[in-house]
């Protein structure tokens, strides 16, 4: 195993413009997971309830994750249920139900303990540094978070993301975060923190990567024919990120990460943004291929072009 | 001569978080000319009052800007009044007088007639279409509107845009007139309505250009260390858009423009957009340089590139 994910497993209920479903699998894990390996054998970390479908477990692992992590209790498995404004630029929560998720107290498996990439799905800091510090020496971290954490328990999200090479998160988050309306000088207190690089995602207008001390690159978003459900883009654009890092373990060695890897990561996690939002839920990982990625990403290249 | 611009010369009362000014030199044509200006000679036509300030006209005329179509009319001059919201992604208007505006006539003078470019700023389409038909036979046909004239005078605006090469507005306009929200059918509607070129511009975040037939091409926005005042910047960004396409006049022949061209020509017209909001008003293009103009360029391909 190369990259470990820890995060929520869970049951969505989405409403967009294009239509409705009441159960479908969710939570920032397996959209983590499930992105990620098109590039590199994930394991996750997380807790499922006694509700948890065989299918939904059957895809996790005919997509090749590690599921050792993955922990059954008694109980119901996290549900959100939630509905997209029109343009689908915002979304209302219209019930959240932590179930067997508001005990959880993540376990790492001894086999998952030298994971070199470790990418910290948004949950609670305190859990999300427990988790960092049974690994016994990961290359490379990084998280999310949201606006609950960053206002009502800053003091645990400064303490923990502290150790974080990589921050990934929205930029009102990032704004709420860093108190800082200017993305630069947002990006400048945030590597203060500690990470060293910041990565800003902006919905469909793409993602800006900070590099501490070595300026920044902009990834536009690509634009889709049609959004189907934005659900999980984020987690996705984290889990191609992650796993295409992973993927070039090799080539990376221990030194820093070479700026030409890293726009190539925010590239890909881009790429698999947009795919997740092509059908509802985790649906499209269920039929795409490789190709599809790559093609897409030459596709990024080829409408950013101008020199 | 070899860019026509018209549109309004005016005068702004503007407040942002940053500042306030009561009255500065203001109007699409001031803008979209002045940002031109640095790449090509423009001349305007527009209509002004008495009280139009000889430092204003010796800004222009320092910039090489010709001033024969730019007619003084007793009256005072448009006059707009307006207030950012803290982020400044939106303002509210507090006050517009149209003032002498509110009678213009344009009138071409003959020494212009065979001017190859035209950019429309955002004027009655009625009053645009006048103004591209006293041409002899324009090369290239551009212009701007607004929400007013799409909803209210739409007829108008379509018997004006079919005859356009290229239709810069922004997102929201871009909806507005097309009926969609997904930005790749919005070009796809407004392709049929006549230009073969959309440049959807989109604030902060950038601009597309599409080509009819032919694909996208996606420009990030410049993340400015401040935003101290973003008045004029689509405008400006109309600008450097004409202004480069007019300075390669000669390159381009009377064929179609090569993609690659249109493309640098929204990157120069995002690095003029960008300036614009460095100062209050215009005030960047007192001082503003070629030099500065083409590092910027560069910094775009910079932070843009993956490959």
């Amino acid at each position: 195993m190369s990259l470990l994910v820890v995060g929520s497993v869970a049951y969505d209920g989405i409403e967009t413009p294009h239509g409705k479903v009441d159960r479908i699998l969710g939570g920032a894990a397996t959209y983590i997971a499930l992105s990620s390996s098109f590039f590199t054998k994930p394991s996750i970390v997380a807790v499922i309830g006694d509700d948890f479908a065989d299918e939904d477990r059957q895809l996790l692992v005919d997509r090749g994750i590690d599921l050792q992590g993955l922990e059954q209790v008694p109980g119901k498995c996290f549900f959100w249920q939630g509905v997209y404004s029109a343009d689908m630029n915002s979304r209302s929560t219209l019930r959240t139900d932590l179930n067997v998720f508001a005990d959880f107290s993540p376990k790492v498996p001894d086999s998952y303990r030298d994971t070199p990439f470790l990418m910290l799905g948004n949950i609670q800091p305190t859990l999300q540094d427990n988790v960092r510090t049974q690994l016994t020496a990961p290359r490379t971290v990084g998280g999310d978070t949201m606006d609950f954490w960053i206002n009502d328990f800053r003091d645990q999200l400064l303490a923990t993301i502290a150790n974080w090479d990589f921050l990934l998160i929205n930029d009102s988050e990032a704004k709420a975060l860093s108190g800082e309306t200017n993305l630069l000088r947002a990006a400048e207190k945030i590597h203060a923190m500690g990470p060293k690089w910041v990565i800003i995602k902006r919905g469909e207008f793409g993602a800006v990567l900070f590099e501490q001390g070595q300026g920044h690159f902009v990834a536009p978003g690509y634009i889709l024919d049609q959004v189907f459900d934005p659900t999980g883009a984020g987690d996705c654009f984290a889990g191609g990120f992650f796993g295409y890092l992973a993927e070039n373990q090799e080539k990376l060695g221990a030194g820093p990460i070479p700026s030409q890897i890293l726009r190539q990561a925010v590239i890909y996690g881009s790429v698999m943004g947009s795919f997740c939002c092509e059908r509802f839920g985790p649906e499209r990982f269920q039929t795409l291929t490789r190709d599809e990625i790559d093609a897409r990403f030459r596709e990024f290249a080829e409408f950013t072009r101008f020199i």
